[in-house]
């Protein structure tokens, strides 16, 4: 056995995290991106420019890997099975992946498996969305594009039937979900490879400011030992059922009587996973490179008694130099992630980590960092 | 401001760890390499193939940069000075690298400046080094190239005259030292910015097998704090003097009447800094890469009550995977850092990091990865 060849389609931030953690692992890393100036185009020695979509494209990338993995779940199914039947690994593979591809088929499949899911249902029109609603609690509900959605993309908040046919022009089907009432949102993330061994990190609370995550706060704090061992547990079985291999974060509601509900799933590296880079033995990028080589997996626990991720925004100053340099002198604990994307407002292009035994004070930090560098805290 | 081009001379693993660690922090990373098989040029993606000796060279690859900084201190100081004449930054610059590129202009200007060294003479042949021994307590003594050595090389331990003639035959200014009876090595490491802050790492423990690196402890068990502290002063003050840039080494012996004596300096990076990869708040990589580039500096301090770093050197196995993998499925928390070098025996291919509360345990798992990377231990 000689190091191998991980190839991973997609150039983004999860990418350019993916590199970083491969390199002490001294694996050789490929990259298939859309352009050179991607997140991880700039920082990868070996990259492949082309379009994903492209099955001669993806099967030139893949034939000099060891494995295929993803930076994003675009992926078209009948390509990565014919790179199966082509003898690549694909990890994830396409059974698992459908189901971070297909909302409808995600919600048919863990109702199936008994994982505690909103009353949803794949709706046909408007007339479907008013029956959904009044067989629930009435308006609002939540209606999804299948496909294609993220950070709130793909996702309309529906107040009344005057509101719901928007969903309906893209053509793809929509599924309707109740408004669930939580407390707040939690992910449980786990690491499984194809000879079944997995890990569980430690269940974070993520906090969303207009549908795209703002902070996340490790572990969860005044989460009962009980609920959060229900939700890794959920996590683990969820992964070992749709025979995951990598990361994978399952995003979940806690309801004010106690309960958690599967609201997404991501089979990659997760941004509610990113504090683990500062935060636990192994980040979720080292297990997910791990994982996809059947490695042994490391150790998910913390480093530290809180760790806190805020995700820094573009905000209105094209160049984040100066803010930057100045978090580093406010505290030189901080961690910094800068993704080397151009800046345009509301893009995420970096985060930051920081960890402690005062939550107050980890936040704090934290937040001031991020809100700094965006340009909405000034001093 | 924008984000800066940071141009590192040399392709070792130095320079993979600095880009490793310079991809959070946004930076654009550029590579001069002798070959595109360096252990940093896997992993870059912009490298320069091209031989450092040649001026134009340099200028060309300088030229894109805003700062440029090294992996190993061989880059002539006249070339050095050009760039510098060309209004390139050079970090650390050539008045400092002087003393570092020259074991006798390095013992001069530390004598100069009240620095602990162990008592030291050019000497031009044979007779001048039994005067030297007969000076001090006799032989044994210690020659030494003044330039070019590095892990042993160019370093002899002279038991007697007839010893005495090897290091003469290359033609390079000899330095004779006396034969410190030390009872181990430290390492005092600092990192210094051109606005003057510096940070001072804790104090480490090198033990060394046959004159090479083998075990690092951070920080040196039973040091007293004044030993510690002296150690630190001594090393900061060096830095300020020398009016280094960047990370500086400071080798030491430590006596059995409890003082300390300058053994090397090294004017980059260093081996004895590896644990700080996963044992401090700031590696020493990344504390670099601030310092050449005049950001503020990262806390240096520990995240664990113990951290260690054994070397990994090649041993009779090409290909070290399967040992790797057992490893991770022994020891979930170790740390494994890979130079994508090929084995060759004796060759430093990588090192592993572990931490923990418990000395014995955290040497241990150490001693046993490292031991079983090289094939010495096999079970």
């Amino acid at each position: 056995m000689t190091f191998p060849v991980v190839g991973m389609v997609g150039g983004g931030q999860l990418a350019r995290m993916t590199h970083e953690a491969g390199i002490p692992l001294g694996i050789k890393f490929k990259l298939l991106s859309d352009t050179p100036a991607d997140s991880a185009a700039q920082v990868v020695s070996e990259v492949v420019i082309g379009d994903y979509r492209d099955l001669d494209t993806l099967r030139d990338f893949a034939s000099g890997c060891d494995v295929i993995t993803f930076d994003h779940e675009h992926v078209p199914l009948e390509h990565l099975r014919a790179l199966e039947a082509d003898g690549i690994a694909v990890r994830p593979g396409p059974d698992a992946l459908r189901y971070a591809q297909d909302k409808g088929a995600m919600r048919e499949r863990l109702t199936e498996l008994g994982a505690p899911c909103p009353r949803h249902r794949i709706v046909r029109d408007v007339a479907d969305v008013v029956a959904f609603a009044e067989e629930g609690e009435g308006f609002p509900v939540i209606l999804k594009t299948v496909r294609g959605g993220y950070d709130g993309k793909g996702v309309w908040f529906v107040r009344s039937e005057a509101d719901a046919a928007d969903p309906f022009r893209a053509g793809v089907p929509v599924l309707a979900e109740e408004k669930v009432d939580f407390v707040r949102e939690l992910a449980a993330n786990v690491v499984r490879s194809p000879h079944g061994q997995a890990v569980a990190y430690p269940v974070v609370e993520s906090r969303q400011v207009d549908g795209v995550c703002d902070t996340v706060i490790a572990p969860a704090p005044e989460l009962s030992s009980e609920l959060a061992g229900s939700a890794q547990e959920l996590a683990l079985r969820i992964a070992h059922e749709l025979g995951v291999v990598g990361h994978l974060a399952v995003e979940l509601f806690e309801t004010p009587d106690g309960r958690i509900l599967v609201n997404e799933l991501a089979m990659r590296p997760h941004n509610s996973g990113h504090w683990t880079m500062d935060g636990a033995v192994t980040s979720q990028f080292a297990n997910h490179v791990r994982a996809v080589l059947d490695l042994p997996l490391g150790d998910p626990r913390p480093r530290a008694t809180w760790t806190v991720m805020a995700n820094v925004l573009g905000g209105d100053y094209p160049d984040m130099y100066s803010a930057y340099l100045h978090c580093m002198a406010r505290d030189p604990q901080l961690k910094i992630h800068m993704y080397g994307k151009d800046v345009k407002p509301g893009r995420k292009v970096g985060h930051v980590n920081t960890y402690g035994d005062d939550l107050g004070d980890v936040l704090e930090r934290a937040s001031h960092a991020a809100g700094y560098l965006r340009g909405t805290i000034t001093e």
